[in-house]
């Protein structure tokens, strides 16, 4: 299958493109520690950004998170990220990016008005030898940033 | 192809399920009027949301705009939605589903550090015979809430 052509300005995210598959633990001071398995695709349509999909799975197999949006190079060395949840939220990320890592602070977190209460999060993904490795803290109902997320994936 | 039951939180808004096709125009006070081709998709994984995914072309077949996000039923007569846009912008909405109708209005617009300033949307998506209709009102760049999109879609 042919698709566009990169577009020049993807040059330095363009580690990220391609389907993950892996499986990763989570926990929170307010939940009980639980793992998963995930799938996240980051695609491209000749547009100067990457769109982003993700979806995690219970050891059983019944749907978790899910969660959608698209990177955005700013520069060679830097990226946005804006995200969707279906628990009513939305984030935007900015951030340097290095090497094959990028590395995102939260500069907005919106709320639905049924949606809980997050304040931050900072994001670290890393591509490495065909593994994606990332880390989620998170500054939630009252509780101060701290781990909550890391999860390990290999492409497909 | 067989999924998994909808979810019974999603009743009130099934009739956005399923794949959209068809065009619109365009116009603001800072630009020029345009026409576009369009496609939607609201779909669900049993989850009690669906998710959302649009994409325009311009007549000559090359992208647009795109938008992704989900779609949260809240009791049986409201909605928000959560929308990632790759211009850096996400909207959060809310409003009444009279019938086949959901009335929505931002109530949260988040912006990247790179992106344009819009304020807020207002958004009417009608289902009627197999049709979908949507306006969308914006506030951005100094104007006030105005109309900046129309389109007309069939289901395929």
């Amino acid at each position: 299958m042919t698709g566009p052509d990169l577009h020049d300005d993807l040059r330095s995210v363009a580690f990220l493109l391609g389907t993950w598959r892996g499986s990763g633990h989570g926990d929170y001071p307010t939940i009980e520690g639980f793992t998963y398995d995930e799938e996240i695709s980051f695609t491209h349509a000749g547009k100067p950004f990457l769109f982003y999909l993700q979806r995690t799975w219970a050891p059983d197999g019944s749907p978790l998170h899910s969660e959608t949006g698209y990177v955005r190079p700013v520069g060679a060395d830097a990226a946005e990220l804006v995200i969707a949840q279906p628990t009513g939220i939305t984030e935007i990320h900015a951030g340097p990016v290095e090497g094959t890592t990028l590395r995102l602070r939260s500069v907005d977190v919106g709320l639905a008005p049924t949606a809980v209460d997050v304040r931050s999060t900072a994001r670290t993904i890393t591509v490495s030898g065909g593994e994606l490795v990332y880390r989620l803290e998170m500054a939630a109902v009252g509780q101060p940033l701290q781990f909550h997320l890391e999860a390990k994936l290999h492409r497909i």
